[in-house]
């Protein structure tokens, strides 16, 4: 067992390198001063500081199921439970299911399939296409594991959103199996166009949907959740409560009172996106200009930007550590595969970087090939 | 894998009812006055909220990591990883010795044991005496299993604290068969005479050291740590970063600032210290008065006081059912036991209750004898 690539990254990097490897949210976005009154608010209270219940505080877990409700995904506090960061849902969920066999997509979120190998998941790809999953593959390997793992909304890596018949066809094949389907949407709410319907809102028991706050508001408070049946819930909070008892309570209240306010939170919200599809416009222009034998679409929400270079015999993985040597960084793709084999893809992060910085970045990389 | 009684038994209760059952800490002695100095002086700088890197924040772990060196315990940062409460660090353990052998004390601390279970470790029971394990039944295990959790000061539940004699008997039975000791020591700062030596301190290359802000500042931060060799610290980086990333980083840079002033710490630390102290006098006479038959020994530190009844054949598993409709409530002790089988023994926790709902609380318990 390996570290995570982007983890030994982050720690070994210095302030002058420009990266466009995390999925790091952009600082100048975070509500400083909102969450500072909503902290001074909740901190009057001293059971702020006390022990609390493994599920997550009532008033956050009820805010969390009225913004399902309002998309039409009928859903109340039994169904959430609070979970350190959607990383921990993800570790909660691979605990439950471990030894099983899984589909993901391929290529798929290194954080999760390091998560399925330490709780040893067997993980089966299903090839992702522009508008989602293969979906013949897809029921090949289904038929067979029952239980899947998809981020329908700006794939990380990959920033693909399912198209609507893709959704529905997941949907049937989950049925038809009756199966289950992990549904990560950390990046739902980072959509520049519209907001598409969850997977999980067809399928409301035979479904976990993962969502956080990290991409939202901010990450370091660590607070994710998962949605799903209340039988779901109960079994799941077993696991939780012995890995944490609970998760950060003073985060758990700051946030509870930040989301009383719901339309600051929206406002918030269209903020980022606006800030978001400006960069994401300019990093894909920047790189049509400086790097032009990059391939790839311009992202429609997330935090990503994800292609290949034209010629499939750059590998990537070998081209990082020149870069790193010239203090510009990302992640190269063959991070998102099973096997792990290197090709000529590349994943950028483009929400953490100025303009500046994404110019200079580019241009350094460049100057690698 | 059934669901812990201590937390089931903190979901359940209202608000009326007595609770001598969890582990909580005087919500009159949080200091949060100075907390929120500490918290508005860390959200000054937004990198607060961003993520950061999994071991924890280094300002936090120097400081740990001096209050180590200042008891003669030479350790650095590398030393440390900071982890979310100290029940994760007992879980990134479990995870990390899956499937082994282990000797534990009994009886041992609940949320320990639930954790081993879930991580197939298998565990041993040793008897545990007025002054620490049995040292002749502990070697004939520790030969055999290699691997240890012991909890030497103020040993939840029974109260028990080790010997400096049975220190260094553990100490040399770890050397002889070059083994690994996990020493959990979240009660050692609520000593009301003295503070003991860490058995690890002696085992730097052998142990773990677990500690935690729970029961010394608030629980709700959820910041714990794990000390030990760097070697063994970046091998649980593995999976304490899959687990959830990072600890809350909110909670990790409040306590770093609160911290600075070490002069302010002592004298919180103290202020607990006399409380608990006052506390745990109160309810022993409260006990010897209205329950005479309860045997048990007044506590020297800690948050529980345990015993058991002179008549072997009072359940106390069943006398809690009866408890809690007459609205008070305790741990029976048979929880604590590798079996479960019902015994005549009790955990009580003395922190968390005022002298009235002391003296309230034993009374209702004494009319359901």
């Amino acid at each position: 067992m390996k570290r995570s690539f982007i983890r030994e990254i982050l720690e070994a990097i210095d302030e002058e390198t420009i990266s466009f490897a995390g999925g790091l949210p952009s600082e100048n976005l975070f509500p400083t001063q909102d969450l500072k009154e909503a902290t001074l608010k909740a901190i009057e209270n001293p059971k702020v500081y006390q022990y609390t219940i493994s599920n997550g505080i009532n008033e956050l877990r009820e805010q969390i199921a009225l913004r399902y409700t309002n998309e039409g995904f009928a859903t109340t506090k039994e169904n959430i439970l609070i979970t350190t960061g959607s990383q921990q849902a993800m570790y909660i969920l691979a605990k439950f299911f471990e030894n099983k066999d899984i589909t993901i997509e391929e290529p798929s979120y290194l954080g999760a399939m390091n998560i399925f190998r330490l709780n040893n998941l067997k993980m089966q790809g299903v090839k992702l296409e522009d508008d989602g999953v293969n979906i013949e593959e897809f029921e090949k390997s289904f038929k067979k594991t029952k239980l899947t793992y998809l981020i329908p909304d700006f794939q990380n890596p990959s920033a693909t959103t399912y198209s609507s018949e893709k959704r529905e066809a997941v949907c049937n094949i989950v049925k038809k199996y009756d199966g289950i389907l992990i549904e990560d949407s950390p990046y739902s709410e980072l959509y520049f166009d519209k907001k598409s319907k969850y997977i999980s809102a067809s399928l409301p028991n035979n479904s976990f949907h993962l969502g956080s706050f990290s991409k939202t508001l901010v990450p370091s408070l660590r607070i994710g959740w998962i949605r799903a049946d209340e039988e779901k819930i109960k079994s799941l909070l077993i696991i939780k409560e012995s890995i944490d008892l609970h998760s950060c309570g003073l985060s758990q209240y700051i946030l509870a009172e930040y989301l009383k306010d719901e339309v600051k939170y929206e406002k918030h919200l269209q903020e980022i996106r606006d800030d978001y599809q400006a960069k994401a416009q300019f990093f894909s222009k920047a790189l049509k200009t400086i790097m032009p034998e990059f391939k790839h679409q311009t992202p429609k929400g997330g935090m990503f930007l994800y292609g290949g270079f034209e010629d499939k015999k750059i590998d990537t993985f070998a081209l990082v550590q020149e870069c790193l040597k010239k203090k510009v960084v990302y992640v190269p793709a063959n991070q998102f595969y099973i096997d792990k084999v290197p090709n000529s893809e590349i994943r950028f992060n483009y929400t953490h970087s100025s303009f500046e910085q994404i110019e200079k970045g580019l241009k350094l990389i460049k100057s690698c090939l």
